[in-house]
């Protein structure tokens, strides 16, 4: 497997599976590469976001925006160059500012296996 | 394991081993803290970079400055908001740009634990 760089124009947005709002995500590494780890970015339109309960190890990068994660340890708030670790198996809820925000996430193991 | 986020001024950054050059490792999530992968920000001085066979997956997601990093498969460069994947076994030289750079990391499994 060789190494990669990745930029937004790269990813193939989807909307995040489970949920109707504007929140997207496009995977560049996935179970389909033979990494053990996914790598993408995601999207939140204005005020959007997704209540979840993580099935997987997720790191979110805060690239643009801002949004705030509120969970049973409190609401924390993440902008720019900004990173949030949301453990396997916390309830979350992630919720985009009025300006939205891009993120760059990894999870440990695959996201869309887990929730298959 | 709790929900937490992380600003650059959280970290505690150390030289990255094996090395003399500006290249500096801050982690935030490493083996102490029960997860299975390490998160952290990177610091790298102008023009400064360091050569690694990569013991595990290592996703770099660059916040400031730019740097490129060679491999058998070329040469990539990578600006703010954009993502290198180095797969474990990947033999890179990664080197900053003149202006240095800023990166977020997460690895898996530990690359602490990988180097000793």
């Amino acid at each position: 497997m060789p190494v990669r760089k990745f930029a937004i124009a790269d990813a193939v947005f989807e909307r995040s599976p489970g949920q109707d709002g504007d929140v997207f995500v496009g995977n560049l590494v996935d179970q389909r590469h033979g990494a053990p780890i996914t790598i993408g970015f995601g999207r939140y339109g204005p005020g959007q976001g997704l209540d979840e309960t993580i099935a997987v190890d997720d790191v979110m990068i805060v690239l643009e925006g801002r949004l705030s994660v509120s969970s049973e340890a409190g609401t924390v708030t993440a902008g720019s160059g900004e990173i949030v670790h949301m453990p396997k198996g916390a309830a979350v809820s992630i919720r985009a500012h009025e300006e939205g925000a891009v993120t760059a996430y990894v999870t440990y193991p695959h996201w869309q296996e887990a929730r298959d």
